[in-house]
């Protein structure tokens, strides 16, 4: 594989500017992938991210059954496939082979990685005492994969209803913030 | 003022794609501005906003207290006010003088809103019970404003160490996706 291992030190890099994220899950024998915006960076290292999925997606029994996923993030590229994945549901249809997506296998988890995806983050569910009144899932990152080639993703940004903003322009000004 | 008021069932739409924000608080008289990336939707509406402040931040402190703040957003003209708010705190200067920013007052809150920001969210603390473990603050957005005119905003999006990612071209899928 063409992926490198990040130092999960850079985690937050790749989460904190808010992309559409395709979380995996594998659950007695099927794989199934959601799209999700709604994640946040909740400590830097070991990096938590914090992550709301509605009791009404497949991906959430999954989750709440094996306490593992992968959050797989895409560019451009596959705006489509994002956006059919975010339209169907993994009871009914196998995702994976619905929308032509490449399975890798991960290392610290058994929910699949996307090969498709710039990047892939390992992630074990850390705490749960928040999912009942929020639907809130604390995800501890185990293991980061990057494409190395890939120097500014163009990664998709859901503004509601179908909009989604793709990442533009970098730049860099001097700053002591992480 | 020239901004509106946006339907808070719409509030989402500022936030899921991950922008910068610039939290405004005020206590005991004083006002106080910080940068923060590390937040999350939690809910459509009324929209609740997941935010981690760290206890080093004065901003922690004084939300604490007052249970109250603004998200502000800006966009790319105010790179250079974001950073250097980043980098300096509220327990030694006073960040409106200092970065030449213009208060409005709130309709809700008692903290003020950034005049050249292009939307504000008044906010107040819903949920405290995560402070002590994660530094996650609960938000209640109460009232949004936004200036129609700007389409689509060039907000910041910060890939840490001070490289910011500018929001990019905006492509319309069909989405059953809220």
């Amino acid at each position: 594989m063409k992926k490198r291992n990040l130092p999960l030190s850079r985690v937050y890099q790749l989460l904190e500017t808010g992309p559409v994220v395709m979380v995996t899950t594998s659950y007695k024998g099927k794989d199934n992938i959601m799209t999700m915006s709604w994640h946040t960076m909740m400590e830097f290292e070991p990096p938590l991210v914090g992550c709301i999925i509605s009791e009404r997606d497949h991906t959430f029994e999954m989750l709440k059954a094996t306490k593992e996923c992968v959050l797989n993030i895409p560019t451009a590229d596959l705006a489509k496939q994002v956006v059919g994945i975010g339209n169907t549901s993994g009871r009914t249809i196998d995702k994976f082979e619905k929308f032509g997506l490449t399975r890798l296998q991960a290392s610290r988890v058994k929910a699949p990685l996307i090969a498709e995806c710039y990047a892939n983050l390992e992630c074990t569910v850390v705490d749960t005492r928040m999912v009942t009144t929020y639907n809130l899932f604390v995800l501890e990152v185990v293991k980061a994969w990057i494409d190395p080639s890939v120097k500014d993703p163009k990664t998709l940004h859901h503004r509601g209803n179908g909009v989604f903003m793709i990442a533009g322009e970098t730049i860099r000004l001097r700053s002591k913030m992480k």
